[in-house]
């Protein structure tokens, strides 16, 4: 199959040139292709300035510096000018920035066997075997000393139904208010670890404190997970847990917003397999 | 605003029996509403299989057991039959189950300057000051080597455009592939660290090793975010990252599918403030 290839290139910083590939056929080897081009107005542009250019789409193997030369190229899908300022970074500091931040309500007794539910978005899985997952809190949060005193908590997973909750649990602090009461929402004593969970939640973790780590003004705090309860509603027709019904959400610091998730875009370990030789 | 209730609550496994709620004004007290309830087939069913019913969706503040009798309860959206078992629950067994897991692309040098970059979904920030990511990776891996000798990696997130590429990180390995090359995406070696980056990919953090923490079969390797850099071209009005633009996705580990996401759904540290007394 012929590769057309028209790229416009700006030879400084006003003009744009254009560059047009011939349907080429010069050489073949796994994904590359050679493409001969040529200038429409050579007086000016070269093609090193189209090198800088098609090389965010285009992986350059050899150029030459005539006027009709011949770029070595990967077939991938038209470049366009433009391209290269997409990639184009601004430093915006040393900021805690990740997507997507998960929201983990982290559920954990008090002294006195009381409830309570945080939310923490610092934190994610972090070990297969033993399966653990890692949050981090800051000492000045109720869950701290309920979580150094039990060693035990849950991680349960909300849904977009119940975002309002979320955050709720995110605003209040446990010293002052009982959170299950305010929202209406219900606890439920894990069966395996002195934690409870929020019922309404579809996704659910019962860990045993492994271990914690000082970080700097957080804490991280490592379970083991013992088990995960899902909501039977949330099963797909194989029996596994279907994103689309958890309806999960993730939280976005920079904006201080919640977003849900759209649709599945791909097969991991299987959309990648185009790329072996 | 009087509530109106109407409830449909089995009397046994089998059969169904409705309650209805007539429009109440009985007590209010914060969110709380008395709620009279009459049985449509009074000769069967009675008040307390309501409540057990009714909990997922209205606090029961108390119940009476006569027939015609009285349910306090909060305010929430109505409850309809069959909402108890929405929050049945099954054990799945301990699954490194969360949702979202995030996509992070790691990129380190080689002993012999040779830039390589893998896939984690084992990871997140886990700290604010300083600001600190966790990523947890196994000894196997090729970038397990190169992160120990040069204590130095960053992170770069994909977009939704790149996935093929990203998921083909996570299966080739570093030590028989350049994925550099394979893919044609483009390393930049970073100005703070000694780590490359992935040009096209529109978020980059780089980090400097602060600890490891050993769990089990991953090591966790915590790093200092020194800086983070965003494309100019994800940046909205207002100078932030917009992740509507970013376009990130998630990684799905019980179905081994990556997502995208949807609409922003509330925002932060005020959807939850309407459950403040």
């Amino acid at each position: 199959m012929p590769l057309s290839v028209c790229i416009r290139v700006p030879d400084n910083d006003k003009n744009i040139v254009a560059i047009r590939g011939a349907p080429p056929h010069v050489r073949r080897k796994n994904r590359e292709r050679t493409v001969r081009y040529r200038l429409i107005r050579p007086q000016s542009g070269n093609g090193i300035k189209a090198c800088t250019l098609v090389r965010d789409r285009y992986r350059i193997i050899r150029l030459c510096r005539s006027r009709l030369g011949l770029l070595h190229v990967r077939k991938k899908p038209l470049t366009l000018w433009g391209e290269k300022s997409r990639f184009m970074k601004r430093s915006v500091g040393p900021q805690t920035l990740l997507y997507p931040h998960p929201d983990l309500i982290v559920g954990t007794y008090d002294r006195d066997g009381r409830p309570n539910v945080m939310a923490a978005a610092w934190g994610g899985i972090c070990c297969s075997r033993p399966p653990a997952v890692a949050v981090s809190l800051q000492k000045s949060r109720y869950t701290y000393a309920n979580l150094m005193e039990q060693r035990a908590f849950t991680i349960s997973i909300p849904s977009a139904d119940y975002v309002r909750e979320a955050d709720f649990f995110g605003i209040a602090s446990g010293k002052d208010v009982d959170k299950f009461a305010a929202t209406g929402l219900t606890p439920v004593k894990s069966k395996l670890v002195n934690a409870p969970y929020v019922e309404e939640f579809p996704v659910v973790l019962e860990c045993r404190l492994l271990r914690t780590v000082e970080i700097g003004v957080h804490t991280q705090f490592i379970g083991e997970i013992l088990d995960v309860k899902v909501n039977e509603s949330v099963l797909g027709e194989d029996g596994k847990p279907d994103v689309a019904k958890i309806r999960p959400f993730a939280y976005d610091s920079m904006r201080m917003e919640y977003y849900g998730f759209g649709e599945v875009l791909a097969k991991a370990f299987s959309a990648g397999r185009e790329f072996r030789r």
